[in-house]
C-alpha cells in the first residue's frame, strides 16, 4: 500500500507529489487517513526557507484531522477513550520527550528542547516517511497524544484547533480572565480569531479586534466581537475608543497576534494598570520592539507574557472550544483546495487572500 | 421628609411598618429611593431569630437597586463613574473597615471582623435608622460601594447580583476554571442559577444541575443546563451519570449551593481527581457532614474549599454577568409584592414557593 | 551476576533473602547498584496486607539512592545530565504513563491511573525481577525519571527526599505561602519533618509542630520549630497558644501529617480565616472525619487541600532542599541496618521505635 | 508645642530647617515622634526636581520609623493591636483612598490614583504640616495603615522596610517562587540587597548577584549570594556563569534592581525558558529598552512583571522578613545623620558614596 504526499523538496520550489511506501505498524503507532490537513502560516515561512529548524524533503502539514485506518495495539486517547479503525480524529501537532526539565520538572512540554512536530522537523527521507499532513496518510507514532471527535462535524473546521487554537488556549491557561474584562485582539487573522473565542468563552464582557480586513474583521464581528479598522483610524482614536469603553482605564488583557514590528508598542498602551499583555503572534523574528519600561511596564505594573506553541493540554481546551459551536469557526475556513493543489492552497495563503486555507482529501 | 420601612421588631412576628425621619446627609453619603428588594433565604433566618447576629429593631432587606434621591458632595462609583442624583444604582451590601488584616494584609475585605451589613447587622434604633432595604428609603454611608446600572434593566433583576450572585463570583474567583469543564452544582436555588451561569460564562462545557424542583430545575435548563431530578434518580445513578459525560473521571468542579446535611457527602464522591468542591450554601449551621478523607480527599487530591459572602470585586463581576444577559435572570423571579406586602413575601420564601421574591416600589 | 533481595512472600511473615539473575539492559535501562533503601511507613503496611494494591511476591523498597553499575545506551538526568557509571543517583520512585489524562491535560502524573511504583505495585514474579530497594540492585525502566546526587552526602540520609520529602513538596507545590506566615504542623515524623523544612524555606516566620514523642520533637526543634507535646497540652491549650501567637487570627497553614482518625477535627479549627489545610497523611483509610462545615469551612472561607504522593517535580524540590542542608536531615535516621536485617528494620518502624529506618548496603 | 523639620522649599536647594504647630489631633490620627527617617533615592530625585508630582513646599522622607507621642481615640493597628502611647511603629507610606477601582474591584492599592503618600505629594503648606519623616513629629491620619514593631530593634534598620523592601515584597508576592530556584539580582541597592533577602527566604537555592560596587557586593554575599561584578566580567562572561549553575537552562527568575538603560536587554537573556522577569528598579524614566519579541520573549514563554511601588500587605512581609534577621540588614545603612544634617544625607546618597543613609532623631 502507497501514500501520496505533497513533499517540499527545494525551498522557493512548487512542493512535489511523490508516492511512498505505508510501513508496517509497530506497538501503538496509528495509521491515520488525512480528511483535511490545514495551511498554516508557518508552512509559507518553511515553503520560502524562512524557518532555519525545516530539514528537507519534508511533507508539510501539522494540522490535520483524520480517520483511524489502521492501529498496532491497544491504543488510547488522552481523555481515556480507545481508538479505534474508522475513528475520526485530531492529534497533538509536537511529540515531546516526557524526560527533560521542561516536561517533567517545570510540566510544560511545548518547551521541551526535544520536541518533534509533524509536519516543522521530521523529515520524509527515512521511514517511517509519512510524518506530515500534506499527505493521504500520516503514521502517528506510539507517545503522540490523541484525541477522538466526536459528533459530525466537518473536518476542514477542526484542523486549526490543532495549531492557532491550542497556541491562544495555551495564553489564557497563563492567566486568569474574570467576568466583565475587557479584551482587545491584534489581528484578526486565525490566531486572533481564537482569541476572540477564548476571551468570549472565559468570561469577557468586551472583546475588541484591531486589524485591516474587512473580511476578517467580519468574521470577528459574527463571533461578538467590537472591531477597529487601522486604516481608518488613527492609534491615538484606537486607544481612545478603548479608554472610553472602559472608564478610561484601558482593556485588563491584550492579545497580541500579529507578529510584526511595532504591535507590542501599541498594544501595550492599551492596558490598564496592572493588565495582561499576551504576545502570541511572534512565530519568527520581526526585529525589535521598543519598550519605555519606566512608564509602559514599571509605572503601570503591567505583566508581559510571550506564549510559545502549545501541548495537548491546551489542545484539549481548543477542540472543546470548537465542538460547542463549529458554525462560528467554519467562516474560518475561506480556501478549499484537493491534495494536489497543495501549491495553490500555500499561494493563497502566502498573498494573505485566504483567512484560512485548508486542503481537503476524500 | 419620612420614609416608610417595614421593621422587624420581635423574631417570628410579621413586621411592622413604621416612619423615620430622613436625616440630613453628611459628606459623601447618598440617599437612595429603592425601587426593588430582594427577599433573601437569610432574612427568612433573621425574622425566626435563627440568625445570632440579628440585632433589634431591625429593618431587614439587604438586596437592594434603587435611584439617587440625594448625594451630599462627590460621590464616585467603585468603577470611576460620578454619582449624580437620579442615577439608577446598586452597592456593596457590605462595609468592611478597610484597616484591619483581613481588609488591608489579605487583601479578603469578605472577611473583615467589623464587616457592617445593610439589612442584616445595623439596627434601625438610632440615626440614620434607614440601614435595610424593605424602606422607601435606604441611606448609604460615604465608605459604601456603589455601582451605577446603566441602560434600562428591570431593577428587580438586579437586586440578586448583590448577594446571591456576589457570593457565587466570589467562590469562582477563588479557582481557574478551563474550557471544557464540567460541572455540577447541587441546588437549583438562587446562588445554584448563578452557579450556572458562572460556569458557563467562565467556559465550562457542560453544567449539570442536581434539585428536586421542576421549576427551578426548569429555569437552570433554559440557561444550558443538564438537569438531575433527585426525586427521580437515586445518589448512584446521579454519580453514574456525571461520569459517564466525563469519560469516568468525575466532574472538574462541584458548586455545593444547598447548605443542608449530607449535601458534602453526596458531592464530593462526584469529583475527578484534583477536582476542587465549591461550599458556598452553608449560611447557617447544618450539623456535621462525614468525610473520608483517605477516600475522597486525600486519594484523590481534592481541594475542598468553603465560600464565605463577597466583596465589591465580586458584586461587580456578578453585575457585569448580569448585565449581558438579564432577561435570563428576570426567570428567577417568581413573585414580586409592595413594600406593604413584605410579610407575604417572606412568607413565600419560607414555605419555598417563591424561587425568588422581589419587593418593588414605585 | 546475581542480585540478592528481600522478598515479601506472604503477608505477616519475614522478608525471605531471594538471589535474582540481572537481566540484559535494554536501551535506556539503568541498573543500579543499591546503597540505602529507606523503610517506609507504607512499607509496614504492605507488610501485614493493609494494602490491597500488593502483589505478590514483592521486592518491598520504594526509597533507594544508589550508584549507576550500567547503563544502556545514552541516558540523561531529568535536569539534563548524562547519567553515566559510577554516578549517585536517585529516582521518581514512581513512573505514570505519560499519556492519560491526569498525565498530558492536568499534567498532575501523581495521578496517573496506570502509575507503576517500585516496591509498591512491581512484582518480582517476572523479569527484569529486581523492581524494589529492598536489594542489592535494582533495574530502572527507560522511563524512569533519575537526579544525580553531586557531593559527598550520605546516601541513607537522601532517601526520603523521593518519598515523604516529595509528599510534602507536592502539598507546598500548590499553596502559595508567604512571608510571615504562621504554619502549623501535626506529626513529627518523616512527613512531618519535611513539612517543617518546607515551611521554613518557603517563607513561614513561625512554625509550630504538635506530637507525643519527645525525641521526633526535639529534632523539629533543632530546625527551629516551636513543639506542642500533645501529651502535655489539651486540645483547647493548644489551639489557644496558636491563637497567642498569631494575634488571635489562627495559623495561615495547617499541614496534617498524621493520618489518625480526629486530625483533621483539630486541625481545621487552628486556621485562620481563608486558611489552608494541607491534608498529606492519609496513605490509608482510617475512618470517617466529622467536620462542621458552616462553622469550620463556610464560614471561615477555608480551603482544604489533599495531597496524594508526587511527581518528579516535587522529588526535584525534595532533593534540592535536602542538598542544601543535609546535616539537618541526619538526625531522621534513627536506625540503620545490614540488607540481611531487613526484617529488623520492619519491625522497628512497625513499633514505632524508630523515626526512620535505612537499610545500608555496602 | 511645636515640631522642627527640614523642608524642601526650592530644588536643587539645600533643605530649610523650619517649625510648625503641633495641630489638635482628630479622631483616628497619631503624633510619632520620629526616631529614624531614612533618605531614598527617590529623595534625591525630588530634591533636584526630577520627578513632577513633587509639591513645594514638602517636608521630604516618606521611610519613617518612630514612636507614638499621642493618639486620639482607639486606634489599632493592621494586625490587630492597639496603638498606645510610646510603642514603637512603622507604617504603610502610602494611603489609598479604599473607595477606587484599584482598590476594590483589582485588590491593588498601590495602583489606587488618589493615593497619597508621606513626604512625596503631599505638602507642608497648611494643616496638618507634618507629612514627612525629615521631622521630629509626623502626623498619621486616620486611615494610614501602622504596624508596631515589638522588641528591642535598631529603628533606623527597620525604616527601609516600608519602601524598598516592601516593593521587593510586592514583586515576589505577584510570583511563585519554588525550593530549588536560581534567582539572578541585577543591581546589589537597598532593592537589590531586599531582593536577595527574599529570594532566600522563599526557597531559592542560588542567587547571583551583578553589581559594580564591591562594598555594595559584599553586603550580598554575606546574606549568601553569589556575586558578580559588572567591572570585572562581560555581559557574556556573566550569561556564561548563569547558564553554567543552571546546567544550562537559565535562572528562573532575575529581579532588575537598578533602572538604568540597558538592563533589561542584558537581564532578560539570562533567564530559562518560562522564567519570570521582574522589573522593580524603573522608578523614573530612563529611555527606551530594545526587546526582541521573537527570540527573547515569545520563544522563550517568558514573563515580564512590572512592579510599581507596594500596598500594607507588603509593607506586612518586608517587616516580617526584617525582624527575622535585622543584623543582616544593618549592613545596609552605611550612614548616619542627625536632622539638622539632612542635606549631607541627600549629598551622600546623591553622590552613591552611601549605599543607604538614615536620619537619627534622638
Amino acid at each position: 500500500m502507497k501514500s501520496k504526499a505533497m513533499v517540499l523538496a527545494a525551498f522557493n520550489r512548487p512542493l512535489e507529489a511523490r508516492e511512498f511506501p505505508i510501513p508496517k505498524l509497530e506497538e501503538g503507532q496509528v495509521l491515520v487517513k488525512i480528511k483535511a490537513a490545514g495551511i498554516c502560516g508557518s508552512d509559507v515561512h518553511m515553503w520560502k526557507g524562512e524557518d532555519p529548524r525545516t530539514p528537507l524533503p519534508i511533507i508539510l502539514g501539522h494540522e490535520g484531522v483524520g480517520t483511524v485506518a489502521d492501529v498496532k495495539g491497544k491504543r488510547n486517547t488522552a481523555d481515556g477513550l480507545q481508538v479505534n479503525e474508522g475513528d475520526l480524529i485530531l492529534w497533538n501537532r509536537g511529540i515531546s520527550c516526557g524526560m527533560c526539565f521542561a516536561c517533567k520538572v517545570l510540566k510544560e512540554p511545548s518547551l521541551c528542547q526535544n520536541r518533534k512536530v509533524y509536519g516543522i522537523n521530521m523529515p520524509c527521507s527515512r521511514p517511517p516517511y509519512l510524518n506530515g499532513c500534506y499527505s493521504e496518510y500520516i503514521l502517528l507514532t506510539a507517545d503522540t497524544d490523541i484525541f477522538r471527535i466526536l459528533g459530525d462535524i466537518d473536518a476542514a473546521v477542526m484542523v486549526s484547533s490543532s495549531c492557532s487554537g491550542a497556541t491562544i488556549a495555551h495564553g489564557f491557561d497563563m492567566i486568569n480572565q474574570k467576568v466583565g474584562d475587557t479584551v482587545v485582539v491584534q489581528g484578526p487573522g486565525p490566531l486572533g480569531v481564537y482569541a476572540v473565542a477564548f476571551a468570549k468563552k472565559l468570561g469577557a464582557s468586551k472583546v475588541v479586534v484591531i486589524g485591516g480586513s474587512p473580511s476578517r474583521l467580519g468574521i470577528c464581528e459574527e463571533m461578538g466581537a467590537i472591531t477597529l479598522n487601522r486604516h481608518e483610524t488613527t492609534v491615538d482614536e484606537r486607544r481612545e475608543f478603548i479608554m472610553d469603553i472602559t472608564g478610561g482605564r484601558g482593556a485588563d488583557v491584550v492579545v497580541e497576534a500579529v507578529g510584526s514590528k511595532g504591535a507590542v508598542e501599541e498594544g501595550i498602551k492599551l492596558l490598564r494598570h496592572s493588565g495582561v499583555y499576551l504576545s502570541t503572534g511572534f512565530a519568527q523574528p520581526a526585529g525589535m520592539e521598543q519598550i519605555d519600561f519606566y512608564k509602559d511596564v514599571v509605572s503601570k505594573n503591567i505583566r508581559i507574557q510571550g506564549v510559545w506553541v502549545s501541548d495537548t493540554r491546551h489542545t484539549w481546551q481548543a477542540i472543546n472550544l470548537m465542538m460547542e459551536n463549529p458554525d462560528a469557526f467554519s467562516k474560518i475556513i475561506t480556501h478549499r483546495f484537493s491534495l494536489d493543489e497543495a501549491n495553490d492552497a500555500l499561494e493563497v495563503m502566502a498573498s494573505r487572500t485566504a483567512l484560512k486555507a485548508v486542503i481537503e482529501i476524500q
